[in-house]
């Protein structure tokens, strides 16, 4: 590109893991990009749909350190500078705590394109993995996906369970690890302690598992081991099982490399 | 398949619209569909797909007379009893006002196996198209996705509104054409009268339409021609547009009938 005439970039939704629940507009923006900037969680299955790319790993992992959003606000403005068609690829979908306004900014004050392709969120991948409905018609007529990680990275105060109902389904992000002390704010708020709780661990990837239990069965916490983990607490939730977990797993690359092509 | 060999049921988020915001997964398992039961909001481009299968259109849209939920619960046994691979194709996540957990139930009552797919729910299609974060770090942790409406179809009481403040992204489903009193239901519960709000009208398709107005402007109401609508209503939003939309459209047949077909 020619000084001064700035590429695109793409915030593109990675989804949940699995590759086949990437969208087919992300396999295609992928498959085209020139550099992709993508968060330390995205498996390499699906980044190799970006054959053409430079890779770079800028995402942040709890506990580990990792580039600020500084340096990765530089490094998009940056390669957009540099390259036609720059991915900024993100776990989920971007617009869920993705830091996506933070990087957007960055752009806009630099004066790049950008296009945000949204992704499955890890809410929708953790209720289709353990056969549940977020909602239940005439009682649980929300869903609220909620951290009670701050900017920190740390469990600081209890606000993110404030205005919170067992009714409504309430979906915690980033919680795995302090699983049990969020079951003790909500059941000091008042929720039951036989309020159901599905727990899901890496959904759609090999690794998925599901821990169905209560609130109060959920102060002994869930899997420390650092995957990601969704929580979903609500009455909505039932004891039901999908008859065959599909799970993520390799597919046959002509199908994808055509379809990337396009 | 023989009497009493029940087939399975997929259920499998449409997303929004546009056909190349379906996943991998869901192209695959609707190419391979006997028959699909499909909502009535679900665009001819991503049925097309269907190719091999009996389409149903089961879904109801506010407002205009549809099938029961009965009946399409027994529709669902009904085809499961003589085809091999039934797909329940719903707009958006299934998992998020599907009615997900009443379909589930009939087949469970059944002895059904089923399994679900993940869609981009329309929270994320619409700040995708807004170029919205529906988060913001240190200040808007939390995203509800929330109905106003009831079983009926109707406002019947206000209690939708419990517990949101204007800090945490708020993502009014199903409410075009009563956002003008949600406006002021938010507003008498304490929201600013400035509070952002972005409505965004058939996200990914050609007739996709973005709004940005506040919660005063909004009492004014958006788009009342029955189209889907979802309304993003909080402070982690702001006055920004992504610099080219990517619209849905029709895209190469070749490339996705051969991934649908692997």
């Amino acid at each position: 590109l020619p000084a001064g005439c700035p590429g695109k970039v793409w915030f593109v939704g990675a989804g949940p893991g699995s590759e086949d629940l990437l969208t087919v507009r992300a396999l295609r923006v992928l498959a085209r990009a020139d550099v992709v900037l993508h968060d330390a969680l995205v498996p390499a299955q699906i980044l190799r749909w970006a054959r053409a790319a430079v890779l770079v790993a800028v995402g942040k992992r709890c506990d580990r350190p990792s580039a600020g959003q500084r340096d990765i606000d530089r490094a998009l403005v940056a390669a957009a500078r540099r390259h036609a068609s720059v991915v900024r690829l993100k776990g989920g979908d971007p617009a869920v705590f993705g830091r996506l306004d933070e990087e957007i900014d960055a752009l806009q004050a630099a004066g790049i394109p950008w296009e945000v392709v949204p992704g499955v969120t890890a809410a929708s991948a953790a209720a289709a993995a353990a056969g549940q409905s977020l909602t239940r018609r005439g009682d649980a007529r929300r869903v609220t996906i909620v951290t009670p990680r701050t900017g920190r990275g740390q469990l600081d105060n209890d606000c993110w369970a404030d205005g919170l109902d067992e009714h409504g389904t309430v979906v915690l992000y980033m919680a795995g690890r302090v699983a049990a002390s969020c079951a003790q704010v909500l059941l000091d708020r008042g929720f039951g302690p036989d309020v159901p709780v599905v727990a899901v661990r890496a959904a759609s990837l090999p690794r998925q598992d599901v821990r169905w239990t209560t609130l109060a069965g959920m102060r002994s916490g869930f899997f420390d081991d650092g995957q990601p983990v969704a929580l979903l607490i609500g009455r909505a939730l039932a004891d039901r099982r999908p008859a065959a977990a599909h799970r993520g797993g390799p597919h046959p690359a002509r199908d994808l490399a055509e379809l990337a092509a396009s």
